[in-house]
């Protein structure tokens, strides 16, 4: 929300094309990043929209856009195939022809000569842009970007829809780019404050009334497990306020004051005190150590994972009891402490982590139902389990049974 | 793009709300699940806009969505917190005040019973809607949502943001009121072929000319190391044809002719034939594995995995030789062979699969760079081993190499 403060001074639209992102084939990764690092050069992003590779709706969108914004952002819709209509349908917007770029030409013949092959006659394509606009050369692909200064002091900034292409091009071009045309440009004074197992309403509660005494812009956003605030102020006297409340109010849920993940801020405890981790999984299958391995560097702490899929596996290699996944079953209680302390044995490491359930949708009995999950944390001087039940599919039980273990382990180190 | 031919009759647009979208804080795999649904419904989606958590801007989006489309499916800003204006702006544009729901209030309070947390006061405002619309009872958390007919027969379904109840709540509830007002809504005859190991321009020129004589839909779609071309027609026959082409000119890297992902159709291959899989991961650091076990009954065929994070994992567990590691480094087309042998003995497998590489962005070497990654295939009756030199960041370089082993598998058993 915009808590009673006029918005950031220049404003920015993100215009992303193509049918696969309205038919939901493709998720829109493209505007997350656009928005997050827009928003971190001091933009007021106003809207995003996704359309059809259609010139008529390109156009119509692109219209809108620079009317209301300083800065638009298109992507997609400049590969080699037909369906790719962008860089014709700005042509046809500012009424001019397209020309080729030679410098993207030899690049996409680079590109493919490194890899083996040679160039099909369809990108050729790639290498054009329309007249008026300077040439963004993509040396992490082969489509050409380009941008273009309109009439009244409007920047289009028009680039290729591969993420990874995108990226680059945007850290490399875009930004000093941008910042040469936006010369007012001020990043407002903000705060980031990332709690885990806390509920949304619960983090209102403990702020209190008292918290929105002054004016600044707030957004709370609850995801699998974990909230983050994000505060904006044009003071940073207020920042400071409102960060000493959430020290205090908030203490036992607040792991980092900056965008990190949990992972990465149990990453960088573990370094610091030079300690190790294993995990053993079976409900999650691989999605604990997934999340460690992440983060650049985990190598530094992380030891190794086991996924015990079959239970022949969890006696084998982690040392979980016959008579233990007979009598009590392979979800339970002590499956998951024989698990973690079998794993920190086994891998040698100052934590383990062990975690059995049933993560659906099949699996589940009378007495054990889908979502059932056990917890358990073996450290040099003590284990301890602990059984949730999670609510939700078998993606959201898998991310929150991670997301859990990773705060039990949290509360203990940090 | 449209292949010349008349879009869907009913056009369906996707209005996402919430700074946090804008902000790039949170990913919108709500316009995904949502175009994918309502194309799948056999609507035309023909826009999709996140817009700021303000009534205004609301209003605006929400009076051009409902001029251009048929359906308005909206979500998000329906939460317990001041920055939650959802409600108020749709209340606001037809006029009219909110009521109370006390049907949805007494699901509230179930919610945190079961929890066993009283209601905090703030979440009463969850219980809220428009007058003239109809709520949409919420099961599946506390937001209500809720529905309403224009005065010129448009409809408009406000949901909440969270991802899972917004899934839940479509399925049950939206998808019989769709149904209901929309009875001519026809879904026409469509096409996936999903590939592997073949670029788009090289699928393009295997597809030919003579492959765009008819009137149809394309779309083509590549996306880490595969390729996705979704088709539509108004005659089944033309996609007959259509098939036929694909399966005679890209039969060796076309894996399924439904939406299915590789490692689902690896499963399913595996499960028919009655063979199981154990991994052993290095630089994908349980990637794989994970990609595995996403999806349901992978227990079915999946052993286990072993993410051998440090050197001395792949000696004890999974029994790489020392000398090999010494000599040929960690990073050798033998350290992978050793993995994919071992975890198959090790995890008594039919089948093993070892990866390890540099994933970066550290860890590079003069002569192994990062983005070097051997993947190797072990079955009953050989091994084998492959180099590769991947593009791209840490993620990229992981999911890559995840996609180029369950391909290497794929042409081993299918």
């Amino acid at each position: 929300m915009t808590h009673r403060i006029p918005p950031a001074s220049f404003k920015a639209e993100i215009l992303t094309i193509g049918d696969e992102l309205l038919k939901g084939s493709v998720l829109n990764t493209n505007a997350e990043f656009l928005g997050k690092n827009l928003t971190g050069l001091g933009f007021c992003v106003s809207r995003q929209t996704s359309c059809r590779d259609q010139i008529d709706e390109i156009k119509i969108n692109l219209r809108g856009a620079l009317e209301r914004s300083n800065l638009v952002i298109m992507s997609g819709g400049l590969g080699p195939t037909p369906d790719d209509l962008t860089r014709d349908a700005v042509a046809g917007y500012f009424n001019v022809p397209l020309k080729f770029s030679s410098s993207q030409y030899a690049q996409i013949k680079h590109h493919y000569r490194r890899h083996g092959y040679s160039v099909p006659p369809l990108v050729k394509r790639e290498a054009l842009y329309p007249e008026k606009s300077v040439p963004l050369i993509n040396k992490h692909g082969i489509a050409l970007g380009f941008y273009l200064r309109s009439l009244n002091g409007k920047l289009l900034v028009v680039l290729p829809g591969v993420p990874a292409e995108l990226q680059n091009m945007f850290r490399e071009l875009v930004i000093p780019l941008i910042r040469k045309y936006f010369r007012a440009l001020s990043v407002r004074p903000s705060l980031v404050a990332k709690m885990v197992g806390i509920s949304e309403p619960d983090v209102m509660e403990r702020l209190g009334k008292g918290f929105f005494r002054d004016q600044f812009d707030f957004g709370i956003y609850p995801q699998a497990g974990e909230v983050s605030i994000r505060l904006y102020a044009d003071k940073k006297l207020i920042l400071h306020r409102l960060e000493s409340i959430i020290r205090k109010g908030l203490s036992s849920w607040l792991y980092a004051l900056e965008d990190i993940s949990l992972s990465e801020c149990v990453g960088r405890i573990l370094k610091k005190r030079r300690q190790t981790l294993a995990v053993a999984e079976s409900c999650t299958g691989g999605f604990l150590s997934a999340e460690i391995t992440k983060n650049p560097g985990a190598s530094d702490y992380f030891v190794g994972a086991l996924t015990a899929y079959q239970n022949r596996i969890k006696e084998k290699h982690l040392g979980v009891s016959k008579i233990v996944i007979k009598k009590k079953g392979a979800v339970s209680a002590q499956t998951a402490r024989e698990m973690a302390c079998g794993v920190r044995t086994q891998m040698n490491s100052t934590y383990g982590i062990g975690i059995t359930g049933i993560a659906g949708p099949g699996g589940g009995t009378r007495t054990k139902s889908v979502g059932l999950v056990y917890i358990a944390i073996a450290t040099p001087k003590r284990s301890f389990v602990s059984g949730h039940q999670f609510w939700g599919d078998r993606q959201q039980v898998q991310i929150k049974a991670v997301k859990k273990a990773l705060e039990f382990l949290w509360r203990e180190i940090h």
